[in-house]
């Protein structure tokens, strides 16, 4: 049973001997929020980005056959899983093959955001058929008629000549070779589970057709149409309401992002934003409601999405595509082959990146760096705060190349700037440098002010360096604290591998300069989940046992 | 007009101007095979890459209604192409959107290998229907009716009625809520033209089926079922014979891989292989014939190919996964997210990497390295030769990781190895060292042995390291040279930025060994097309230029 992405995962965990550990769930140490291979056997694939289901369960229905076993591969994927080219592509090839997968479409009419596209204006046609209403009484007259053996089959035949006659051919799954079962309330057990015991007697991959509503049972998860719940932190469940606290005056900085853009859309009417299906996650939802024309949701689709983006870039358009560092992974190719190369003013808005905590493994956003640096034409930047960011952003979109602004998923003190003020390309910050500085610190992003903060409060004679260009480099500034013949620390919550240290110690090495440089960043590991401040801590990545360390050096 | 790949733009070329230059095509300086923004206004987006084409339209379509133009917007995609995830992410969005596109689909029944999935199927029942053999006239007579202005559209509500009576029920394109206007005779000029008069008329967005043979005119092309002729050197078009000579005894380095994996599959009953349309190009039809339920060509789908990889892998089976380089970019997400985070021995044949000619900027492999090495868990090797390369492959499927195994597009001596033998994971080997070396070369495949060539025939006293594992490092080597406090020298054809000798750099740095070290390579640039020997020169990366300047450093 393969769990595409696997938020669904939860009774699947408590159903298979987990259910003492629940109150462990997403915390450091404890159970996954997702599936996870080494938690049970029971866990045979793991997903954190959608649409890999599908092929995944290809390739098991394969193995299965080839070594002539008997067992079923099962997909559960959300319709909006199945706006991802991947899980289309593998559609495509299931029901080509005679490798026989099932797969359960969990259907509740959501993405994170509510859905898009075409593909779920069929979804739209089929719930609405006179044939879903009518179609539990349709079912059970069905499973009277059929016995055991033999009689289920013809059963089932009369099963499904009946559902294609009134469903199958508005189908995009019939078209593409694949049987069809449903739509079938996934919330009536009884019905679920004869519509399985006839699909396990099938010979060829088919597709049930599962209505669900997402968030059943708790009437405000229900009702949401925002895709507020998909993921929450604590909360009183009388209420709803958040019990994460938020300082007044602080701000996500998805949010800053999304106000900056609204104040800057608002002056230059080319601004257009893009994103794959996460309005509420990167919280555009105002911008969308004050930009209609001009905002975008693709759905799960980040390579659409991105190639689109370069396609309004080409027609003169100053396209904001908005994406998780962790989904743009997605994207890759398309940042490769469609921006960079091209060499298009896109602004790619890299959210949740860096440590993204209790998601864990598959969504932390560290791999950006690394992947987006090697590409020519392109400019990554990393504000370390609201200010920073907002000229950053404005900056972008006044400047002709690639330009990737990145920010994770913590909040920050925020105040609007009176003026937009073009930054520098390439130019870094110092702070705290005087003639008797011991060491220096490059670093980015939060870390930046946080060391900032400690080093003045403890009177540490160590200068800050605010990198928050990680490409282009501050080679001016890079050379002169060469000179200066006392050890620089690079310290990155990203990995260090392919990231800015990376870069750092090729420019001193190209250019003959002898530094004592000691780099603290993610090495060569994929990070659990758990809180950040215990992930940091685990890591030795936070700021305490950075100085320290840094101390012990410089002495 | 967006051309999907952009194969197909050698006619364009020649209409808008280019007729002069077209002796030039390919070569360096020359015009590029794809579609190329400098060399024309009438070139207006680049591809060499499939399937983004859709996403590209959508993105200028939205531009054009956004800023009040009226021009048309037309994709020129392949059937092929469609088995692509993004082309259909894109189809999904289309077809719920409001802008206008006209997506001409250029049917030949080919990706670059026969097509494969079940859109395909979808197609043939297209291709075979009663339609299409008595269209012509049909369209003709439709035709005839319609005069101009509101009669073309009355005329043209007939014809679709006409054809959505007979075809849009069994197509996908309606079900995605596309209008089709099809299959026509793509090399009927008179029909072709009437219908895209017709297209323009159209208020939504609309497919166009239109069928061609490919290599229509040239009978060798037309009757090729294989796609050996999908791209091609100079050959004698009498007889078809290529002019490109392979010394006796050579073979290309696909070719080495795949008499290897043949010869190992023959041994062990759980290596299948997996390639995505690229049987021909990737030469493996031998494979494919010898071992057919072991050999999946996934179409053009390299994110559904990688991630059924990994499924495969998941239940027991040794999956060789075969990918050109470039095309790998489009798998980065699901071998990060779905190969080396749950650790699974993937073994993945990196074809075509480095540089490759004249197919130039968007086909050159030397990005691979810099997105793979970063990836915890992954083994990146890249022989030097042919007997290096049986062996890595035997190495790869004996070990328990995800094994990344690069080779280039040229040929080299081959010689079957009497016996397979175990290579240590990290080992790297060194040539021509004694007591007076004056420095050390670290390069890998084919530039390995012509250093090492050179080196001996000029009697140079510099040593020759085969650095055949780019991760791990052999860091056993790597301190025992540095220190001799000679100059160490890395060479390689990928790019710098995120290279081997990024990650020597690195080493280095963080072990506190001081060295002197020049690093040769690709400097955060795109390479334009041109024949490798031209390429290298220009780069200043040809063995030659790379001796003088190592001997200029050395004395």
């Amino acid at each position: 049973m393969i769990f595409d992405v696997g938020h669904q995962c939860y009774a699947h965990k408590i159903l298979t001997g987990r259910s003492d550990q629940f109150s462990t769930l997403r915390t450091y140490n404890g159970l996954s929020g997702f599936i996870k291979r080494k938690e049970s056997v029971h866990d045979v694939w793991e997903a954190g980005h959608a649409s890999t289901s599908l092929s995944a369960a290809l390739g098991m229905a394969i193995a299965r056959d080839l070594d002539h076993q008997s067992h079923h591969v099962v997909s559960i994927i959300g319709d909006g899983a199945l706006t991802g080219g991947m899980a289309l592509e593998a559609l495509n090839h299931i029901g080509a093959s005679n490798h026989k997968v099932i797969v359960i479409l969990n259907d509740n009419n959501m993405s994170i955001s509510p859905n898009v596209g075409a593909v779920n204006h069929i979804f739209e046609q089929l719930r609405q058929s006179k044939s879903y209403t009518s179609l539990k009484k349709d079912v059970k007259g069905a499973l009277k008629s059929t016995g055991v053996g033999e009689s289920i089959l013809s059963g089932m035949q009369n099963l499904k000549d009946l559902l294609k006659k009134n469903i199958i051919d508005d189908s995009i799954f019939g078209e593409l070779g694949l049987n069809y079962f449903g739509p079938v309330d996934g919330h009536d057990l009884k019905d679920l589970i004869h519509i399985l015991n006839l699909a396990k007697e099938q010979e060829d991959s088919l597709v049930i057709h599962v209505m669900t509503n997402k968030g059943k049972g708790y009437s405000l998860c229900e009702d949401d149409r925002r895709g507020y719940w998909h993921g929450v932190g604590s909360f009183d469940p009388s209420t709803g309401v958040s019990l994460t606290k938020i300082p007044s005056e602080h701000m996500s900085w998805s949010q800053v992002i999304s106000e900056t853009l609204i104040r800057l859309a608002k002056d230059d009417r080319d601004i257009v934003a893009i994103t794959p299906a996460m309005i509420n996650g990167s919280k555009l939802e105002k911008y969308f409601a004050l930009f209609p024309t001009r905002a975008f949701d693709c759905g799960i689709a980040e390579e659409h999405a991105t190639t689109m983006a370069a396609g309004l870039a080409i027609a003169g358009k100053k396209p904001f595509l908005s994406i998780y560092s962790t989904f743009l992974q997605r994207s890759y190719d398309q940042i490769n082959h469609d921006i960079t190369r091209m060499d298009l003013p896109v602004v790619i808005g890299v959210d949740h990146a860096q440590l993204v905590g209790e998601d864990g493994e598959t969504h932390h956003g560290v791999f950006d760096v690394g992947f987006l640096a090697p590409l020519p034409n392109i400019i990554i930047g990393h504000p370390k705060d609201a200010q920073e960011a907002q000229n950053m952003l404005y900056t972008a979109f006044n400047q002709p190349h690639p330009f990737a602004i990145r920010y994770n998923k913590s909040s920050i003190a925020y105040q609007e700037v009176s003026e937009f003020s073009m930054m520098k390309i390439g130019s870094w910050e110092i702070y705290n440098e005087s003639d008797d500085t011991l060491g220096y610190i490059i670093t980015y992003g939060n870390e930046c002010v946080k060391m900032i903060d400690k080093i003045t409060t403890n009177g540490l004679k160590i200068a800050v360096i605010n990198a928050r260009f990680i490409k282009p480099l501050d080679q001016d500034l890079l050379a002169r604290i060469a000179i200066k013949n006392k050890p620089i620390f690079t310290y990155e919550l990203d990995m260090l591998n392919g990231g800015l240290s990376s870069l750092i110690v090729e420019y001193y090495n190209d250019n003959k300069m002898k530094v004592n440089l000691y780099r603290y960043g993610i090495d060569d590991e994929y990070v659990p989940h758990g809180s950040n401040v215990e992930l940091r801590k685990a890591l030795k990545l936070d700021t305490t046992s950075i100085l320290e360390n840094i101390q012990s050096i410089v002495g």
